[in-house]
């Protein structure tokens, strides 16, 4: 009896946890941060609570192209801000032997198929609360600042996101 | 008493349960599916059950280059059925500064150490039992379709792998 | 009452368990293997256990310059000794697109902000008693020798990375 007990709030502790999924987003391609997002959103709508860490490249997919400004940034923080994609549509494809068959034909592909294109799935993932982290580290070493990201991005340190990946599920390094 | 009794039950319980490995291959590359491959080998000769999720350019990896067909598809999917590499032998390298050295030399370094090649490992884990499963939303933006595949190949859908996911000790995205 | 035992009994056991980091590190890039380090010594400082495993392109990270020799090497191996970076400062970026900024720009960016470098991040891991393991299998077919990699280097099979990430918290693959 004891337990059954036992077994009982067992189950019941599980089943009432929210399952958890952490992904740090270190490239700042097109196609892996495609798959990101896609992982984000279809685990978002079966209810897991989703976390993005961008940092080095993958902080490119996060900055507002509206927003870029070049104060408080020493020359060489201005010359990446310049060379470094700025959002979602300006990053490359990561297969150096596909970049021929080229972004424009994926997103084509993809166009015929109906799936939603990267800037869809980032507006999505925002809309739905997946939670945006930004490296703080990283964002110090390429002199962003946050007013030139997406809004609702929040500066996490790189021990503040392995305490939130200790505690997930799934973690994924993309 | 009681303590030891659950104690015990406890360890039965964690026993019995076989532990599980996720992989999730994006990369189109031979030396990352070589590892990929690896350590699915390694893992379910240890009894630990296997899942790999093919996407991307991952499933340049798993088609069949005797089965590939140009019906039903459009003209980008019948370009990418051409360009984008069959099979294993097909894949390139990753590491770009190496490419000069070449997948010759590698695979050539593998056959002096006795070391098996890709499509071996590839063939092994079928034999093994080791589960493929294929990205549906990328086999359809690829115009990839099952019977251009190797057998016993199946569509997973990413929740799906998710749920899979969830229920692995480990997971990484290769 | 009984139950309120077992549950202080399991916050102990849970308490008292040192939570664990496994890093699985592929790829010879200097961006990547920061990032590895980063997290590894953050992890490190929050009294984490880490174990980082190299294999492949990782292997070249933990080469010491000082001590490559050509003994005991076919001309594959040693034509690999030789074009294959050897050690931190030699490793090349892994974002193709960034390749024209380069990793001069990153290290004096990193230098502005006060950031330790690469080779800093890997004496400050080896200090801290963080683990690291080189891959046997790539260890053989690189035709790499225990004595030409850094000290407190240890061997270790895909099997027995499996066994301790299979007990990790987290486990990434970089």
């Amino acid at each position: 009896m004891e337990e059954n007990v036992t077994g009982q709030v067992k189950e019941q502790g599980q089943a009432g946890e929210r399952k958890k999924l952490s992904l740090l987003l270190f490239s700042g391609e097109y196609d892996k941060a495609l798959a990101a997002l896609i992982l984000a959103n279809s685990a978002k709508e079966m209810d897991i609570e989703v976390s993005i860490f961008f940092t080095f490249w993958g902080l490119c997919l996060i900055r507002d192209p509206q927003k870029m400004h070049m104060e408080d940034k020493n020359t060489y923080e201005k010359m990446f801000g310049l060379m470094a994609p700025a959002g979602p549509e300006d990053l490359p494809l990561s297969n150096m032997n596909m970049a021929g068959m080229g972004k424009a034909m994926l997103k084509q592909m993809m166009k015929d198929n109906e799936a939603p294109v990267l800037g869809d799935f980032l507006k999505g993932a925002q809309n739905k609360g997946i939670n945006f982290y930004a490296c703080k580290l990283a964002m110090e070493v390429m002199g962003l600042q946050l007013d030139e990201m997406l809004p609702d991005v929040k500066i996490l340190t790189a021990q503040e996101y392995l305490r939130d990946a200790m505690e997930s599920d799934v973690q994924l390094f993309i």
